[in-house]
């Protein structure tokens, strides 16, 4: 296929329905193949460095998988080697610097715009595993393909987005990446923290429908899967309100029989209480494959920036 | 052989005297095989994770060596990644994401009964490496091992197990699986270090006999081999009593001269007072190369777990 | 060749003549063949331990990335570890332990000797990573190796060194490994700031020409190549004189333009103020360069240890 060689994964908007669909297909053919057999060498010699000025066990941990599964080697940078490193040093020149020794790098950096930054200063891709508020392509690809596979297609899906709706970068990189397949959401916060008026606009030129509502029994009647994201206490000024909110955005046992249909239920994780764990074992609970298919999305991304697929 | 494969390693008293003497052997096979090359590829493409929760650089080094060894790949997650990913979220959850990229898990967890605990949340292999005050059971088959090789034998074996018999988990591990073996035991301890009572009891009933004594020259002098281990001064309400015991529980050059007969030493490390260093070159002394035999277990288990022998 | 078989690599003057000479020539073929493929798997199946007990993530990296493009493995002890695994062991004890697992150790430490000291505890090879106010000798060889490069021969090159030429182990051990080929010095410093008298006085015996000066567009004028190093506030008394110097020892693009001739710019990296960003794409800027030279020359180095060259 050869469209993303020698591209950079930075945002949620850069990809075509055409780029979706063929990482999708890579995705879903890793994953049969990974069936067979525990790895596939397409990138033998090729390293992949992890820069993570931030912790984030799950990402990291989840392209080092990726990697070494495609026969890569990979070497790390932490946080606390990150702080220091940094001191000092321009984020630029630490880029430089580990383009030398790596082919693809992994950034995670709590700075807006900074995955792009390093973009433009070294030659290899890079992809953003995370730019403070902004974007999490990679995890908002996951989750598109988590989605086709639980529901078995993009079409004329209806989706509830519950929680932190203002603050949450996944959801934001999540709903560009649906944007291009014409879906029904259904926005489920408090006002306080309803997704931007600039993403709703955008979505709506796009022939997308959108409800915004307080009301998530409603809206997961009318969807065919709930996608979960905490709520932290820190954005209430007002604590009772966050109490409030906290107690009517949790899904349970007793949620899903009063709702009478089955409904898949997604998390980008950790989940605090959001979902109960006595729902970990109901069929349509894929918050834990949705982990899984974060390896094989990565896979095909990093076989594809390197022209394998 | 397969008796392990897919089982968990959690608990020095799983093992049958069958299992153990399995084990012994394939750690044996692999040594002799590592002296004509460098690695065995029986697990290319399985990865391991190792999620440590607590700081044990040389267990954690010593199973990312046995993998590799084995031809696999290795994710880490670290002390300090470990305290932020725990933050909000369980540890079985935590687990349960972790058990999507790998192939198997080594947990180190300051809690008892956490390696179980986990073991029980996720499908693939788990292996206990320390849960607090309760086991470290890929030790005790290494120090077995170790006996193994250097004795001989398992049969008609006397070992003297000195120090802290109450807090270490190590000789409570070690003394299970030397159970099978009819070993003549003496637990050199002051009274409030000595080995727990349920402890001593269970070995009776397994036909070892058991001497409790504060004398290690006696014990020696009885002894085919010792294992010493390190006495924490915290565990003293009376300094001067642990100034006397520290003082009393030393191998030097001169004990050794004085036993006046061969006698294997070994430690799990790190020592600090109880082996002098004048005594490293002694040929009995042999707690670096249970160091290393604690790779040929590791990669024992981890093969057979995977029912690779 | 295997004139380097088994050896240590501990100080910038260990290696004779021909030895730096070899090391260029095997850098130089790995850096050709590694145009042609992404690895070279001379070390497959062996494993190195990097031991840092203070934080260096890019030369750590560097070794990563060189014993994986070689095919092997690679185990860390990171600088917390470091300090955990330190409290109460002897750092012989601490080696000893690592050396039961790896083929290899590569530590760096801040206390002057100690690489020296664990070479002497252990059977494998160890490569000294900086010790304290000590040596750093891989960064010397990928720095004469750089000149090489940039310049097309090691004969009669006129070099300045400027900044903290007194405690930079990075140019002590840069010109221990030049001094073998007749280099012309400027040594580029404020008066409390220069060249160990030693090391001056020995250079002259080894027939080298040395110049001491501040007098940086002098020295420059007369130069082949400058190799910049950071000046660190915290060592000067009076303020007003770091800024002085701080300001008389920057590169930028005016220094080169009044210069009028092209010369090859070095520095060891992290820069702060002494190379301004605006010369980073000046044809001379070899530092980036520099970074991935040190891949190649870790390489030759590890490879001639195990004989493989």
């Amino acid at each position: 296929m050869g469209i993303l060689k020698g591209k950079d994964i930075l945002h949620g908007n850069q990809f075509t329905r055409k780029e979706i669909e063929s990482i999708i297909k890579v995705a879903s053919e890793f994953e049969k193949e990974l069936k067979r057999r525990n790895n596939l060498p397409l990138l033998r010699g090729k390293i992949l460095a992890t820069l993570f000025f931030e912790p984030s066990t799950r990402t990291r941990l989840s392209f080092e998988t990726s990697m070494q599964r495609l026969g890569g080697g990979v070497i790390s940078m932490g946080p606390v080697e990150g702080s220091s490193v940094a001191k000092g040093e321009t984020l630029t020149d630490t880029a430089r610097t580990i383009a030398q020794y790596a082919d693809v790098i992994v950034i995670r950096h709590p700075r807006i715009g900074s995955a792009k930054e390093v973009a433009d200063a070294v030659s290899i891709p890079v992809i953003n595993a995370g730019d403070g508020a902004g974007q999490h392509p990679t995890q908002a690809l996951l989750d598109i393909y988590t989605i086709y596979k639980e529901l078995g297609s993009l079409k004329d899906l209806t989706i509830s987005l519950v929680g932190d709706l203002k603050n949450g970068r996944t959801v934001h990189a999540l709903v560009e990446v649906l944007s291009h397949f014409g879906v029904q959401f259904y926005f489920v916060a408090p006002d306080i923290l309803q997704m931007p008026k600039e993403i709703t606009e955008r979505l709506k030129e796009k022939a997308c429908k959108v409800v915004e509502t307080d009301d998530l029994v409603m809206a997961a009647s009318k969807s065919d899967l709930i996608y979960m994201t905490r709520i932290q206490k820190e954005r209430f000024a007002d604590l009772s309100e966050y109490e409030k909110v906290k107690g009517s955005f949790i899904i349970d046992r007793t949620f899903l029989e009063k709702l009478g249909k089955k409904i898949t239920l997604l998390h980008p994780l950790p989940r605090v209480h959001e979902i109960h764990p006595d729902v970990d074992d109901y069929s349509g609970a894929a918050y834990f494959r949705q982990v899984r298919n974060g390896v094989y999305v990565r896979m095909a991304l990093l076989a594809m920036v390197f022209g394998k697929r």
